[in-house]
């Protein structure tokens, strides 16, 4: 499935050109599943945004400056038109940190935007999420999906994650709300996540995630592997006969040496990003398959300890590099290897 | 065929690098034919020459300011360690408009140059190819063929044109050293070119071209049509429903709509670049296809006749179009429509 943005269409290059195109699985060529964001937590992030007021959101272009109004019903009427097969409700976000009257009151806002663009939604052949938010809050987390819950969506997002929260309250707080989604529907969490992420909140009964990481991380020369993420520009691959990950049946492993893609991100080629990309797609497609499948015959746990013996994170590798540097008493030596 | 520079790997990512990956087919994982330049041309072109001795090239690396120096025997180890299907001499290459003595001694250096290589030359499964120079004088020109064709070279490349002379000359003096190279042996003119210069070409007796005009201009978005070549980031190409050119076989034009391309060029999608590449590859191999066919059925200067009728060149194209707005007194209107 791929996850397009109502707001980044909409600026770019615009609604109704995609519409006279005839939709967006048209448009770009893409006859399977394809899912889009409203564009709230976009107006948000991009820095535009002006004003939330009742009616919808304010925001300025961060292509021209030029002064936009989405409504909820803006929002479901340009997915409408763009034909997507899951669609999502307008939400308010709020930074990470905003105290409880400013969280409750986005919640809120966000309830009665979810009613609007449920009033909205007319195509049958296009599934409702709403979006549950509530910050950090498990009261307010609770609120909020009993407030959606009962409306009777096709499936539920859980916005508001994963926004600079430590990890333990982003798990914590993700399984907490997906255990007040109904079995039956999609519990989906929204801008979610690295490998150990998507391993763990699988584990807290999660089921849909999508996230711009494996393929920015591709782009700046970051491959997945099942022992972790490595920096494929780093000198030491300069002579990697063997492919990015051994056994990975991806086309780019299938084809090329780790040495060929070291070099052509060395040399700025084109072609680096785009078979760094089918790499971490491939990795994290199979990940989740893995997952599914062991759901299924429930081997789960077994498959949740043996991906985490595995697999460094970034975060604990780098933690772990910087005792070895310090211990070696050489800290500027992958510098030096131009690692 | 795929070309590949001397040059540039012997720079990055070195010679050994990719001898030790089992040689460039494998290395870039391409198992058809492969071509290598020995790098003269760019060791000039890059900015890098320092000197040019009897011995060889002395120039600097223009990635790191390294000096290096270049020999005819180096560049053929260089080429033999690549291990390409058709290698070529390294020649001395000399500026558009350089005196007759210069010219001269270039060529002479080149012929004394074409014999090192060819004492070099060792690996029976790479056909080496002679460089025939002499500027822009045909009297050079006959004494570099009358020297380098009786060393029985497998084929014959014809450098130093296509360096900033009018069409004409260039057209004039390729047809006239094509005429030297005997009947059964490859003439191939080297940085050449155009849609329109390689029909002109093959009339001249031309088989094999080498440019990085049809990928160069792709990622900057002009487009390959039989009428001419279009500017895909142009205004009108937003809301254009049709291919990039109708009736074209390639996968871009078979599965995505101008509006499309033009889209992907303004959000500088990374896919623009590759669709791109990928339809103005096909129509130069679809151009050189017919001119084959057309050869062999006796009907090539009809299909001259014809590619003429209907192609405009962009020269030709940018000279009407300037008329045209000059008559209609408003200079800057393409400019202000993001033309």
């Amino acid at each position: 499935m791929v996850i397009a943005n109502a707001y980044h269409l909409y600026l770019r290059p615009g609604i109704e050109a995609i519409a006279q195109m005839g939709g967006l699985h048209r448009f770009m060529g893409w006859d399977r599943p394809l899912f889009t964001d409203s564009g709230g937590f976009q107006a948000f992030s991009m820095g535009g945004l002006r004003k939330v007021k009742e009616e919808g959101l304010l925001f300025r272009s961060h292509i021209d400056g030029s002064e936009h109004f989405f409504t909820p019903e803006k929002a479901i009427e340009c997915q409408t038109a763009l034909g997507a097969d899951l669609i999502t409700c307008l939400d308010e976000c709020i930074p990470y940190g905003a105290d409880e009257p400013t969280t409750r009151a986005a919640m809120e806002r966000t309830h009665r935007w979810a009613r609007r663009c449920q009033e909205t939604h007319s195509r049958a052949d296009q599934a409702l999420f709403a979006i549950i938010q509530g910050g950090h809050s498990e009261g307010l987390r609770r609120q909020s999906a009993e407030f959606l819950v009962p409306m009777g969506f096709f499936g539920y997002a859980i916005g508001g994650l994963s926004v600079g929260e430590p990890k333990d309250v982003m798990y914590r707080l993700a399984g907490f709300t997906a255990n007040l989604i109904p079995e039956g529907k999609l519990r989906y969490l929204m801008g979610v996540g690295s490998p150990e992420d998507l391993v763990e909140c699988v584990a807290r009964g999660l089921d849909l995630f999508d996230c711009a990481l494996p393929t920015r991380v591709a782009r700046n020369g970051g491959l997945y592997t099942r022992r972790g993420r490595i920096d494929v520009t780093a000198a030491v691959f300069r002579d990697r006969a063997g492919p990015v990950e051994e056994g990975c049946d991806c086309y780019t492993c299938q084809h090329f040496s780790a040495a060929y893609i070291h070099h052509l991100f060395r040399a700025r080629e084109l072609l680096a990003y785009r078979l760094a990309t089918i790499h971490n797609l491939s990795f994290y497609q199979r990940l989740m398959e893995e997952m599914r499948r062991a759901v299924l015959n429930g081997s789960f746990e077994e498959l949740r300890a043996r991906f985490h013996q595995m697999y460094v994170p970034v975060e604990e590798e780098t933690r772990l590099a910087q005792r070895k540097r310090r211990q070696e008493h050489s800290p500027d030596r992958d510098k030096e290897e131009g690692a």
